[in-house]
C-alpha cells in the first residue's frame, strides 16, 4: 500500500480517482468528460453543483460569490490588489512565509504593501500575533496555512479592515466562519481537487470600488457575471473538484473531517514529541494540522529514515529545502492508517538506533 | 457510434482517452496523475516532452520559447498587450469575428488598438485581405481561424511589424512557418488537448521591451524562467496534451494530418455545394478546414435535419447563434468516417425532401 504524504498536488480519495477515470472514458452517452462542450447542460450542472457544494460545506453566507478560476493562488496574488486596491492606497500583509511574500511582491504594481508583522527572522516557525492593522488599510491579507514551514493560523485578528485570506492549503480541512472574511482564495490542489483550478469566495459588496483598470479575465465581476464560465473553464479540474467535494459531504462535511484531521495531527505530533530522535520545528500552538514538519539532530540518520519510509510505501515526506528534515502532509484524503504506519516506522527506527 | 462534431472542447483520439483514464488510476507506482507532485521527475519529464513535441511538430526555430500556461486565449488577449505594448503605443488588429473583438477590447488597458480591416458588415463571412499595417505598430494581431463563422486565414500579410496570432482553433491542423510569427497562442481545447491549458510560442527577443509593470504571473519571461512551472501547472491538462501530441506524431505529424483535414473538408464542402438543400455561409477561398458552417433556406427543415443527425449519433452540429444553421467542427481527431456519415445523412435528407 502507498501512503501519499506529498505536499501538493496531493492525495485525493481513491473513489474520486475511480469516478474521474471512468468519466474520462464515458461521462455522458459515451462521450468523454474531456471532449464535451462546457456549454452542455451536463457540464453546467457540474459547475452549479461544485459551487453549491462549496457554499454548503463552508456555510457561505448570502452576499458572497463562489468562483472556479484558473492560474492558482499565484494569479490571485495579483488579482487581489488589482481588484481591491486603488493607486496610492495601502494594503496590510502578514508575512508568514514564502507564499505570503510572493503575495506581497505583487502589490507594488497596484499600490503599497504594509507588512504588519513577520516571523522571517525565526525562519517562519511561528505565526506573529501581536500586531496592529492600520485602520486605513484597503484590506488585510494573511495565509492561513504555511505548507513549507508547517504553521497554521487558528485565529484571526480583530479588525474592521476587510480580511483577505490565502487558504490554499487548509480550506475544507476545518470549520471556518466565512462571514469574517471578505475574500478567500485557494488553489484547488490540496483539499478541493486536482491542480488546474482555483476557488475564490468573495463578498460581492467589496468589488467594483477600485480605480484600477482591470482586464476582463482578471476582473472578479466579469467571472461572477459569467458564472465561472466567462471563458472556457478548466472542465476536468472542476469536475474532479466536484467529485471530491461530494466525497467530503458524504463523509459528513467539514466538521467531521476536522475531527479526523485533529486526530491525525495529534497522533503524529504526539510521536514527534515522544520520540527522542525527532523534534518538531514550529511553535506548538501554531502547528499545522495539514503539514507536519519535523527534523532529526543527525542529518545522516534523516537520510536513513527517509530510505526506510520510502521502502515502506511512504511517499513525499522529504522536507522543503528551506526547513529540511521531513514534512508529512496529512490532507483530508489521507487516512489515519497511513499516519499510524508512519508513526510505527518512527518507533521502529528509534528502537533500532537507541540500542 | 458517436460522431463528435462539437466546436470545443472537442473530440480527442480514443486512445488518448484510454491512456488518460488509466493514468488517473495509476500514473506511476500506483499513484494517480492527479495526486503526484508537479516537481516529481516523472511529471517534469511530461512537461519536457510536451514542449519538445510542440517544437518538433511545428518545426519551431531556435530563439523561440514554448510555454504551457493557464487562462485560455482570453487571458492572452490581455497578456499580449501587457507584454508587448507600452503606453502611447498602438497595436494593429485584424477584425475577423467575436474572438478578435474580445482581443481588441483588452488592448485599451495598455495602449491603443488600430483596426486595419474588418468584415463585420458582412457578418464576418470572409477574411479581409487588402489592408495596410502602419509601420509603427507595436505588433499586428490576427486570428487564424474563426470557429463561429467558419473562416480561416491561409496567408499572412507582408509586413515588417511583429505578427501575433491567436491560433486556438487551427494550430496543429496544418503546416505553418513559425518563423513568420513573433508570438502564437492557443487555448489547448481543440487540437492540442483538453481545456485547462494554453500554449504560447514566443520569440524570445520581442520580450522585455515594454514599460508596463507586469505582475509575475502575467509576465512571459517569468514563465520562461520557470519552464512553465513558475507555479503549480495544470498537471492533468498538460499530461493529456502530451499524450495527444504523441498521437499526432505517431500519425505522421502535422503534414500528414493536414492531408486528412483537407480531404475531410473537401468531402463536406463538396456535398454542401452539390446538395440543393444546403449552402455554405462563407467566401469559398476563406472556408475553414476546422469549422464548416452551412445553412438551409428553410428554418423548419433545419430543425428536422438536426433531429435526424442527432438520432444518428451526430453530436454538436448546431450552428452558433450568430450564424445559425449548422457548424460541423472537423478537428484532427475526427475521422473521415464521421464526415462520410454526415454527408450520407445530408444526401438521404435531400432525397426525402426533393420528392
Amino acid at each position: 500500500m502507498r501512503h501519499n504524504f506529498g505536499a501538493g498536488p496531493c492525495i485525493l480519495p481513491q473513489e474520486v480517482f475511480r469516478q474521474a477515470s471512468q468519466a474520462v472514458l464515458d461521462f455522458k452517452d459515451g462521450l468523454s468528460i474531456l471532449e464535451i462542450s462546457h456549454r452542455t447542460p451536463e457540464f453546467e450542472a457540474v459547475v452549479t453543483e461544485a459551487v453549491k457544494l462549496v457554499k454548503e460545506l463552508l456555510n457561505v453566507p448570502e452576499g458572497y460569490s463562489v468562483l472556479f478560476l484558473q492560474g492558482g493562488a499565484s494569479l490571485q496574488f495579483a488579482m487581489v490588489p488589482m481588484n481591491l486596491l486603488s493607486e496610492g492606497q495601502t494594503a496590510s500583509y502578514l508575512d508568514t512565509g514564502v507564499w505570503a511574500n510572493k503575495a506581497i511582491k505583487e502589490v507594488k504594481y497596484f499600490g503599497n504593501a504594509h507588512i504588519v508583522a513577520s516571523s522571517k527572522d525565526a525562519n517562519y516557525t511561528f505565526i506573529p500575533k501581536d500586531y496592529s492593522i492600520p485602520e486605513d488599510s484597503a484590506y488585510f491579507h494573511c495565509t492561513s496555512n504555511n505548507t513549507i514551514y508547517g504553521t497554521e493560523m487558528f485565529s484571526l485578528p480583530e479588525t474592521n479592515v476587510p480580511i483577505v485570506c490565502d487558504m490554499s492549503s487548509d480550506i475544507m480541512s476545518r470549520v471556518i466562519d466565512v462571514s469574517k472574511y471578505d475574500l478567500i482564495y485557494a488553489g484547488a490542489q490540496k483539499n478541493i481537487g486536482p491542480a488546474g483550478t482555483t476557488v475564490v469566495i468573495v463578498k460581492d459588496e467589496i468589488l467594483g470600488k477600485t480605480t484600477n483598470k482591470i482586464p476582463s479575465m482578471l476582473d472578479y465581476t466579469q467571472h461572477i457575471g459569467g458564472g465561472s464560465m466567462y471563458n472556457t473553464p478548466p472542465v476536468f479540474s472542476i469536475y474532479v473538484a466536484m467529485l471530491n467535494l461530494r466525497w467530503l459531504k458524504s463523509k459528513g462535511g467539514v466538521a467531521e473531517i476536522e475531527k479526523e484531521n485533529i486526530a491525525k495531527a495529534r497522533t503524529l505530533y504526539t510521536e514527534i514529541d515522544r520520540n527522542p530522535l525527532f523534534k518538531g520545528t514550529c511553535a506548538v500552538e501554531d502547528r499545522s494540522r495539514m503539514n507536519v514538519c519535523f527534523v532529526m539532530e543527525d542529518k545522516e540518520l534523516e537520510k536513513e529514515f527517509l530510505k526506510l519510509a520510502e521502502e515502506n510505501g511512504i511517499e513525499g515526506i522529504k522536507g522543503h529545502r528551506s526547513v529540511g528534515g521531513f514534512r508529512a502532509s496529512i490532507y483530508n484524503a489521507l487516512s489515519i492508517t497511513s499516519v499510524h504506519r508512519l508513526v510505527e516506522l518512527m518507533q521502529i527506527f528509534a528502537e533500532k538506533h537507541q540500542k
